[in-house]
């Protein structure tokens, strides 16, 4: 392969979002060279082809970048057609679209200012952050998948509830997020672990626990 | 046209966001219905089609709802394949979408904190705004549009910069947005003003110039 095709990913190991990009590449079967970021220092590159956002995941492809996941979820599925992420069906396609916002301009959104408060505060806003996770799961309706019965968009994208909301709840000592309360997530993340590409897309648990417990810590609003 | 199969818009006179979606329609010739929301007593249909948001625009196709408005656009785009929205080539899509995303999530979200601040602090956050909306009119890099030279995804998601913040402007009585500091949005949007269905899908302006006049002085932080 010609370097001018080659197709790099600029990522950082704990980003759900450049996982995301990971595991739609690895679901395709793309060959990609991975280059990990160092966020706190970052390379000449990433500001090269991310000027506006200066953020991972960057996917360069016959030397052009493209950014933000889901606009490279997107251009990676029109690219490489086979093992479709997105549905078909226009309707299906916009379902799944309108979903994958709802993870990252809501449940996100809202998740993300657990690091920000404490005790009531806090205890509220997991409480929205659980209401809006009542919404997906219910989208879920007995499906193995957001999809149906094969892992695509949102179930990628979703993979910040999987496997970051556990973490995030054992480093809180909370109990948001258990298989009584959600028993459908539960059953999609069990589904989910059933694929092995799925496993090599996300942070080894342990080294993925001390990196945000030492996040919350450096908050200096750690629970006890 | 069977009921079945009419297309319906909730939509808003004074939302930039339904207004894309008639805009779209529009530049398709697509014949629809178009049902006038009272955001301040939402009808049972709306809260039925978005229960999830609660907002314009919803947009019902053969009985079944899309909410979102760039989700909205995808779906028009899908259904309806003359005039394209989106650009052909999934590089040049991938631009697109990530430019619309720019506008709603850095330059609204953004210009959105004016109605919350006075002074100083909205001094900075207009400030802000145009420096994101002078990489907005990078993009346009002596074009006529966005996409080239026909109208296209962002600029039917820029309805906002071109004829929303002019309004806003003048409510403030400020000068941020004028020919002399953005020469490119400006002639951008004198190639707008030359299709007919743009100057259709934007509210008239004495009325809309009352109406913002209106929201400022609701926030009790209007300018003298």
């Amino acid at each position: 392969m010609a370097d001018q095709e080659a197709v790099k990913l600029y990522g950082m190991w704990s980003s759900p979002f450049s996982r995301r990009v990971e595991l739609a590449l690895k679901l395709k079967g793309v060959p990609f060279e991975y280059i990990e970021e160092d966020l706190s220092n970052k390379s000449p590159l990433l500001l090269k082809y991310n000027p506006i956002h200066k953020k991972v995941p960057v996917l360069v492809h016959n030397g052009k970048p493209v950014v933000e996941s889901l606009v490279i979820l997107e251009y990676v599925d029109e690219i490489w057609k086979n093992n479709p992420i997105l549905p078909q069906d226009p309707y299906e396609r916009a379902m799944a679209r309108f979903w994958g916002s709802f993870i990252d301009d809501k449940i996100l959104v809202t998740a993300k200012k657990v690091h920000f408060c404490l005790d009531k505060e806090r205890e509220a806003v997991i409480l929205e952050v659980c209401e809006q996770m009542k919404m997906l799961e219910k989208q879920l309706n007995g499906k193995d998948f957001f999809g149906g019965d094969k892992i695509g968009f949102v179930d990628i994208v979703g993979n910040i509830v999987a496997f970051w909301f556990p973490i995030t709840q054992k480093v809180l000592g909370s109990d948001f997020f258990t298989s009584e309360k959600f028993p459908g997530l539960f059953k999609w993340i069990g589904k989910l672990q059933e694929i092995d590409v799925v496993n090599e897309s996300r942070p080894p648990r342990e080294k993925h626990l001390a990196y945000v417990r030492a996040q919350f810590e450096a908050l200096k609003i750690a629970p006890k």
